[in-house]
């Protein structure tokens, strides 16, 4: 790798979009944060509440801060030769053009890519990249669910741009409707708002322990580490949902090596042991599973550890890679 | 593409070795075919079988043809470097160098691959490659259910060498016990001997319509054809188990082009309409399905191509080429 301008291009500022918030990191040259900001999510045109989060959290640290570029990590289908984003089921938005508005109106260029894999491709390049490890699934499990796939050194995209789109797996069979229009997804049985709807169904059939009416995912995973059984139950079921859905993601795609993050995951042990707990028994009656993945290659990301707005900026150091005048750098995008 | 020796190399032996039979197809070297033999697998060692059976097709053609080269295509997991096969959770072999037993029976350099990606990459190279498609599954549902996936180009085979195991997705939490320990994978649920049970399940409880004690997936396919009751049940079971798991496939590959085949694809329409009729009813309840994939996207493999054995074919053609001591024709096995 040659050094050019492009090394040092100065600040970027990483969105990562997602259904309940919007999460801004912005970092120097040296990966030093500068800013980090989070805004909840609200009623207005999505495109609105990212500029807004962006110019907030470029007016925290003043005006001479400029930054080189922006990447913006989201959900859904995205294009991101176009720069739009669509069918992002937790968001209410269709076909925008979300590069392109954002970058107009900070004056500076932007780039959009899927935040699952753009998470992924952050991480694997971290862990050292093809030179260390052949494969990387990360497992975002938030508002939604969906995974960052690299197989053979190679992040998946696919001809439609949903590879990865894992939280519309089959889970349960004529299961609850998902925010997708199917039923029984992953999603509806394992992401944030299917963990506080089976809260409220535990409440409402006076079977909900210690949990309050209107809990939400955090609130039952501080409940279950604090022993209610209530809570417990759910937590295990979710961890139970996930674990098939890793054993799946192990096998389908040949990874051996699985990070999970994204909301539910900050719950930590009490997010992780009941996934390694139904692993286990499938390891003990599968010799196939025993083979594609063990405990030892599932990991959580590490607490305070954002993916993905870190993969957000990764998208702001690609983009610029890739329209850098200098060809080894843009060979460097190429190859990853 | 440069002629060299191995363009011209003499005839090739591919051996599909299934659960149920060992398919057998020697062609010359402009594919056309100058036999092909079909053995049912019995309880011998599995080596001396395929050794047979090689020798028995080569017999047919009479000592003055002598194969440049043996492939073999088997399910499980492959090391192809290592010439050996293990897991295949549908025959009762571990571990076992099939490649060097076979080649040195009967002396002619031999290779193993899995049979589900061989198939695949043959597919798709007849299909024009990258320059015609950008995605491929071949799905194989016979005595077991496996995949071959091409995503962006790339065959995967993952770092466990299990990539494509999609069998043992979930497709009924406690469903069946599946022939590799767990229980309610697809395979258990909608492979051949799955079909025979449910046929089996269906006499026993006196709702077998037209079906007898000992039907196999063959006859309950003839009989849903035929319009039976109990036997069209079957079969739209298993067609909306396998519509989830194209749906799945579809969303967790970015895959838009699906090929279908096997053992039970041979029952043709009956086996297909099932299969599209849940995929519209998914694409009916999701954009998101609508975008993942639409009914043109799903063929059947047509009625007398056998991908297994042209598969094994083109696995000896791969090793010989990535043996060659011309650099063009390796370099052409690491492109593809």
């Amino acid at each position: 790798m040659t050094a050019s301008a492009t090394d040092h291009p100065g600040p970027i500022l990483g969105l990562d979009v997602g259904g309940t918030k919007i999460a801004a990191l912005l970092v120097d040259d040296g990966d030093r944060e500068l800013a980090r900001r989070s805004f909840p999510v609200d009623g207005r045109p999505l495109a609105d509440q990212v500029v807004a989060a962006a110019r907030s959290t470029l007016d925290a640290v003043g005006a001479e801060v400029r930054p080189a570029a922006i990447g913006i990590g989201a959900p859904g289908q995205i294009d991101p030769e176009a720069g739009t984003l669509r069918l992002a089921v937790n968001l209410s938005e269709a076909a925008l053009p979300i590069a392109t508005i954002v970058g107009e109106a900070l004056g500076v260029p932007c780039w959009v890519d899927h935040d699952a894999r753009a998470a992924a491709a952050w991480l694997y390049q971290r862990a050292g990249g093809s030179e260390s490890l052949g494969s990387l699934a990360y497992l975002s499990v938030g508002t939604g669910i969906s995974a960052g796939v690299i197989v053979d050194g190679r992040l998946l995209r696919g001809v439609s741009g949903l590879a990865g789109e894992v939280g519309h797996l089959l889970a349960v069979p004529e299961g609850p409707t998902c925010a997708c229009g199917l039923s029984g997804c992953l999603e509806a049985v394992a992401a944030g708002p299917a963990v506080a709807r089976l809260a409220a169904d535990a409440v409402a059939a006076g079977r909900g322990g210690a949990l309050a009416a209107g809990a939400d995912a955090a609130e039952v995973y501080r409940l279950a580490e604090a022993g209610d059984e209530a809570a417990r139950r759910i937590v295990a079921d979710v961890g139970r949902h996930l674990a098939r859905a890793i054993r799946g993601l192990a096998l389908a795609f040949g990874v051996d090596h699985v990070v999970v993050g994204g909301g539910l995951a900050r719950a930590g042990a009490t997010f992780l042991q009941p996934i390694l707990d139904e692993l286990e028994r499938e390891r003990r009656a599968s010799a196939l599973v025993r083979e594609a993945i063990g405990p030892q290659h599932i990991e959580l990301l590490p607490a305070g550890m954002e993916a993905g707005t870190w993969g957000a900026v990764h998208i702001a150091r690609s983009g610029l890679r890739a329209t850098s005048p200098d060809p080894d750098q843009r060979r460097e995008v190429a190859d990853g």
